[in-house]
């Protein structure tokens, strides 16, 4: 009933998921995931919709690939020379991807709250960014910045970044300019206060 | 075409609404924004169908008036003594509201996700709650906690609280017991070092 999809690279199968993927992206800026169908991806895309079905089968399916996509990405995170630098640089990055319109990135966090799919898709895709950021933190441990001695970088990440998501995505109030910089800064401030020392607990 | 809604408080009309309210806040927590409509929220609070599209016309109307309802609550943040004190109680009870399965807070962000209305009546009620809590960083100024020169309440409770909404209903991570503690404490060293002093630009 549900072939495994062709995962091969290169090719017919790789153009037409990339046309697919495409398709999917521009849909869901302009219609957001309520407007997103098989059908209206298949014309956009080009691509005869039997394929579409029968390579993505759905909605969800549709969602979870184009989040693949997006962490296949070869993505870098800053490198200014200074932790406050980086985050900041980093903040600008994000609250680019949240103000322009059609945000993909908005549409993406509504599509997650209706498809369960999506949702663990992007939840991956999230934990491999912060991860990635951690280096970040590594690099500021190695300047000398920042306590070596277990900073967390993870909660330190959350406490950078989180405003920018909070105040445009769930707040919806106009963008703070000065807000990238200035979490960046308090994020560093407190890593040197010692905020963010002691081992994360894994579970209590 | 559409009649003014009736205001009177009190009586049979404010029992109506008390009794829609919870109906809607039910049929969201169980069913989200997806499964709401005008139907099942009159069936479950037992008032005539005409009633309810009369007085509040679509599923729109119906998740503004469930906000407007969540602003009337006589809330008030914490008082325990300490700035760090108070941020973190705060942020256990944000915590709280979004863990809590069915979560009525979670419900009503995917809803402002795809209704307007919903959203700009979410996004007065989180301007109206944060702008509450300005007086625990007037408190901690008062005792001398942090700086009192300019310091931007509003920055250091973005700070403060928007890495538990993030993990939680962004990432949709397994909540870390000590971000409310650790949230809290980084925005307080953050303020002690100044990160919040300078006033917010308006505009650019």
């Amino acid at each position: 009933m549900a072939p495994r999809p062709d995962r091969r690279p290169g090719g017919r199968t790789a153009r037409i998921r990339a046309q697919v993927v495409d398709a999917v992206r521009a849909e869901l800026a302009e219609n957001g995931y309520q407007g997103l169908t098989m059908e209206g991806v298949a014309a956009r895309a080009g691509v005869h919709r039997t394929t579409v079905y029968r390579r993505w089968r759905d909605v969800g399916g549709l969602l979870v690939d184009v989040i693949d996509a997006a962490g296949e990405i070869d993505w870098q995170p800053p490198d200014t020379g200074s932790l406050r630098g980086d985050l900041t640089a980093l903040n600008q990055e994000i609250l680019e991807s949240l103000v322009v319109h059609p945000s993909f990135a908005v549409a993406l966090m509504a599509a997650s709250f209706h498809s369960e799919q999506a949702a663990q898709a992007q939840t991956q895709l999230w934990a491999d960014r912060y991860a990635q950021c951690e280096i970040l933190v590594e690099r500021a441990i190695g300047r000398g910045e920042i306590p070596a001695q277990h900073t967390d970088a993870w909660s330190l990440l959350m406490v950078a970044t989180a405003p920018l998501y909070h105040q445009v995505v769930l707040l919806r109030a106009d963008p703070d300019p000065r807000l990238p910089e200035r979490a960046a800064a308090a994020a560093v401030l407190a890593a040197v206060a010692g905020a963010f020392s002691g081992h994360r607990e894994e579970s209590v």
